[in-house]
């Protein structure tokens, strides 16, 4: 079958019908959102959710990010991530095995079911970090769709992953909050350019490759507007895969931090990457991964950091 | 008298007392504030006004600028200063000087008449310009208290000065609205380092020197908070010229544009700058500017584009 989403295969920046449902699964009385938050996550592309989490188990995700950031050289070195021109880290990847906090919150039982919900399946995580936003330096994530990454460089065959940002600083107007563009999930916007092998290696600090063209990206916005997910430590903001997203910098003394957990659709396996380009690495994309045991009840997140 | 403001002589960062009031002037009945209002400006160092012009006014304002942007050859070339890294334009010196509705509006009674209640003695526009930050690579204003430099490197002997922001474009929390500290302006945060010659050069760019150190920065803001100030375009930012202020960049595609236009007190005349240093040049620090005459009614802005 025909790659109904190709890109970077040197032609032209295209936008591309997108051929997948955006809910997978049906809603029910019970499901873990509301019928309306199901509704507005389809035509969106994004939902923020607050309260899931009580106060002591966001204060237990605080102290582990914390503890993670304070002490790089405890993790696996190829998973932490500088900022571009600096020494400060920006990313630290699977978080979710390096550390059982992390684990404990990718596997919690208040965001898996979401996932499944809205995936129509059985899940297991593709890719977890924490992204940190140093204060004063912290520099800006340029538009991008993560699908267009994932596809290309990782081989997700379809729209079938769901992407969350669980906040562990409160996300404001001052530094640079999650900027979205509604809507822009609802078409594959495919990128003009190759991909070189190890792209990733550049593309974890500053992304060049698999960024729609400045007329594209004045098109979406002025058709739909940019929104800001902000919030409190604790908020969970849900975005589809192929959600047009980024973030402005930050100057403030203050870093914005936050877990990102990327589950994908069992049925959604990966492949091979395009062209003849290397699998990425094991941290990045998952390929070794179980999926979540469903139906295990959760536990509170601040326990994990004890036992 | 002993400058009671010594910054970048060679000697550690400090903070130091304000020794001259925030607001100068008297409140009294008929006033173009309210009491409320200037005893907020005298607390916060900052306030928002919506509402001083018209939607006719505002549209004149945005198409000058417009027009401004499109021909910057038509300008003093010296006047237009390019993003760091880029040749997009970043600011346009001395419009009020190189413009008719420009000049119109530094001198628009409904301005003046507030920077006279402020500073309570007559005014002159120490400086002015249009600030872009242009869409997709706009560039952060790190931090810094523009008195700071105004009296290092124009000698602007004491803080009797008052900054106007007139928006012309939205402000929002996606496109590096401006951010302030409150209350910062109450003390004077003198700099470390030494200013060479034609600092301006550089700094007008990318501000490197006179800003504050990052341990001053953190503990100013976590103990006063950081608020922005956004609004639609029209709206009138006035700041006091210690505040400490700055902004984060702008992925969007939208630019963020101001007027931007300084009010000195007669009083409070340019003398030499510090240590050895050369007057910057006219556009950027106004020494033979005439005051602004007072009581004079102001016509409609629009007006001022077409005659």
């Amino acid at each position: 079958m025909a790659d109904p989403y190709p890109s970077r295969c040197g032609r032209e920046a295209a936008v591309l019908p997108r051929v997948d449902p955006v809910v997978h699964g049906t809603w029910h009385e019970g499901a873990p959102l509301t019928q309306e938050q199901l509704t507005q996550f389809e035509r969106d592309g994004y939902l923020v959710l607050g309260d899931l989490f009580t106060t002591g188990e966001v204060a237990a995700l605080c102290q582990a990010s914390t503890a993670l950031l304070a002490d790089p050289k405890a993790l696996d070195p190829d998973t932490v991530i500088a900022e571009p021109g600096s020494r400060e880290v920006r990313s630290i990847f699977m978080v979710h095995r390096q550390d059982r906090a992390m684990a404990r919150l990718a596997a919690d039982r208040r965001l898996a079911d979401i996932a499944r919900l809205v995936l129509g399946d059985e899940i297991y995580v593709h890719q977890s970090r924490l992204n940190y936003k140093p204060g004063f330096a912290g520099r800006e994530f340029y538009w991008h769709s993560d699908f267009e990454t994932w596809h290309v460089e990782d081989g997700m065959p379809r729209m079938r992953a769901l992407s969350m940002s669980i906040l562990l600083s409160p996300n404001d107007a001052t530094n640079g909050p999650l900027m979205i563009i509604p809507g822009s999930h609802l078409a594959f916007h495919a990128c003009a350019g190759e991909t070189p092998q190890d792209n990733y290696r550049a593309s974890l600090r500053k992304q060049d490759l698999g960024v729609p063209d400045r007329a594209t990206l004045t098109d979406l916005a002025a058709e739909n507007g940019i929104r800001t997910a902000m919030g409190d430590p604790g908020t969970v903001i849900l975005f589809d895969c192929n959600a047009m997203h980024g973030s402005n910098g930050n100057i403030t003394p203050f870093p914005r931090s936050n877990a990102f957990i990327v589950y994908n659709a069992v049925s959604n396996w990966l492949g091979p990457p395009s062209g003849d380009l290397e699998p990425r690495p094991e941290f990045i994309a998952a390929r070794k991964a179980a999926p979540i045991i469903s139906g295990r009840p959760s536990l509170p997140l601040e326990i994990a950091t004890i036992c």
